[in-house]
């Protein structure tokens, strides 16, 4: 039995892990389950699952008083250093989850990672962390999914990694159209099910952003080997090419379950009659198109926001979280987003090899100039 | 260096594989080579590459008195179990590979196999004399090498193997209008530059029978484990499917070259500029269609006589070399290829667990069985 804590339970890939668990018995265990504010999720899963211990930003007795008998309400980051975990599931949005995946990765848990923002915010910091407690971070995410089971058996003579990007919902508006979206709008993606902050990233192309430095960092890939394609159906899900010109892609209808299970049993692939098949042929096509970054300016932020490093990543994680925040209560509008972002970044004062408190300290001062902005 | 012995060494595979050779000077040298009739180009290849050894049907002394002083004119068998070889490459046409690839495999060498017609004969005996040497066979044909390419670090838990088909030149074809096809049409393949063997064997799908063969012998995978769809592109070269749902596809412009050299690098990867890379905006869709078996009926029945087993396949093979010969000196119509493989089929009584000698007599049988039904 692998036993599994998960930071994030009660979200979106969160619950779908714990559906993965449920699919698979007598394979894992729930020994830890964090979560956000969702305290009500959080104890029923913790009803089905009888973790130790369980961890949630709000309180209430009434609530906590239905936790079964033995399970211990504790701190983020004792779920996320638990002795009793073998893998610690990342799926927090956004910068929660930082703090707790350093203590997984320095209490030497395997971390299955779905939380981007901490690698954009800290990735130099996560990975050299991994790297001295020789422990592996597993892509949850289904493009590094593909990419890390791309490379697999491969002795990583990558030339070029090819990440798709469905376009999001807005693949086929006019710029001009883009700035009256509502969120609404934002939040029917075409391909993907996803939690509210990813789902509107994946409409500003800033999650794909996202994964380009994701990509960096996991893979250890320069920039210029990292390429992005339009590929609206999300059937491959991102591709490796190797020295001698071969391209090896993956392939899967869009099912988050499937990352998931990867990450969970690796190396092990284990049969789930639940994931529905490709069909090529149903399919008809596999379509690509090239990025027009001109349209989605986040993109372009992102990834000079990864060249330049330093806390540059952590400034644009920080204000983007506010800027989705303030889209969604619909305070600033879509194409704001990145005029945020742009002022926000202008702003700011570099500062090289960051400790991981300065990248927290940053990021608070780049959530109150966010904040500001909108003001 | 690696020392290659080839067989076939003035055909299609044969010339691109000294091709690779030609491009990567201190990795490989040419310690053997084998040619059918065609002498003139064995001996330029002779004189380019020095073999050791040279071996070819045809005899002509003002020819041999042109090959290096010290390269001795041998037997296709002692080619293909050169001593001083680390590798014999197959790429002989049809039947004639058989014997030599033996002796190779026999001899312990790895072969790199882009010959199929002997897999299509005796793949059972092929590879329990592999299995007994402990030689690797390794597939040089592009949808094999995708195959063995996607298995790479995987424990095989295949769930499904997709073959890719071009469908050949006539994928848009009625039916009624394949009797008139002239071998000039059928030689003129969408995709693909080949010998005229395989280009008629593609443009009936026989070809994709063999592959289908190929594959059940190569990775010891079930019938019902692969499946063939037509992808006209020709980019994506072949599908696994493992049992988690997640699909594996090895993409790369059709160029036979990049199996070659995957083949005589194994397992290394090395840089390969003069590769065209697959540029997928530039490509715009890979698409795929169904097969239709009731079009293409050499399809069927090679599907048919590998389920069926015993000396069918060698049959099929046999009739099949024949049937191609006399569609291309304009003796029989392109769609009586099929209709000559299933009357030599129908009279074939076959003979279970076959030794080679046998499986030869039977391929004698059907090749007169073959010329008297054009008579």
């Amino acid at each position: 039995m692998k036993r599994v804590a998960i930071l994030g339970a009660t979200g979106s890939v969160g619950s779908q892990t714990l559906d993965v668990v449920r699919r698979f018995p007598g394979e894992f265990s729930v020994v830890g389950l964090a979560a956000g504010f969702n305290l009500e999720s959080l104890v029923q899963a913790a009803q089905e699952f009888h973790p130790l211990v369980v961890s949630c930003q709000r309180h209430e007795d009434t609530l906590i008083a239905l936790l079964p008998p033995k399970c211990r309400v504790v701190s983020q980051e004792e779920v996320a250093s638990l002795s009793e975990a073998d893998i610690v599931v990342a799926a927090s949005v956004g910068r929660a989850g930082l703090v707790p995946i350093m203590a997984a990765i320095s209490a030497g848990k395997p971390v299955a990672l779905a939380n981007k923002e901490p690698l954009v915010m800290a990735g130099e910091i996560v990975m050299a962390e991994a790297m001295r407690k020789g422990v592996d971070i597993l892509p949850v995410d289904s493009e590094p999914s593909a990419i890390w089971q791309c490379l697999r058996g491969e002795d990583k003579e990558v030339s070029r990694v090819i990440i798709t990007a469905s376009g999001g919902p807005f693949r086929k508006r006019s710029p001009e159209d883009l700035r009256s979206v509502t969120p609404e709008e934002s939040l029917a993606h075409p391909t993907w099910s996803m939690g509210r902050k990813i789902t509107v990233d994946s409409a500003t192309l800033m999650n794909k952003g996202f994964e380009v430095i994701e990509a960096h960092w996991l893979f250890d890939l320069p920039w210029e080997k990292i390429e992005v394609v339009v590929h609206p159906q999300s059937i491959i899900h991102s591709m490796v090419e190797f020295s001698d010109g071969s391209i090896k892609a993956q392939l899967s209808l869009p099912d988050m379950r499937l990352p998931i299970q990867y990450a969970l049993f690796y190396p092990r692939r284990v049969e789930n009659s639940s994931v529905s098949r490709f069909d090529p042929v149903e399919t008809g096509a596999l379509t690509f198109e090239e990025l027009d970054v001109s349209k989605y300016p986040c993109f372009r932020l992102a990834l000079e926001a990864g060249m330049r490093g330093s806390t540059y990543p952590a400034v644009l994680s920080a204000a983007d979280e506010v800027a989705v925040e303030l889209f969604l209560s619909g305070r600033i509008g879509f194409t704001e987003i990145s005029d945020l972002l742009d002022w926000v970044l202008s702003k700011h004062n570099p500062k090289s090899n960051p400790s991981l408190e300065e990248i927290l300290e940053i990021d608070d001062w780049a959530r109150r100039m966010s904040y500001s902005w909108a003001h």
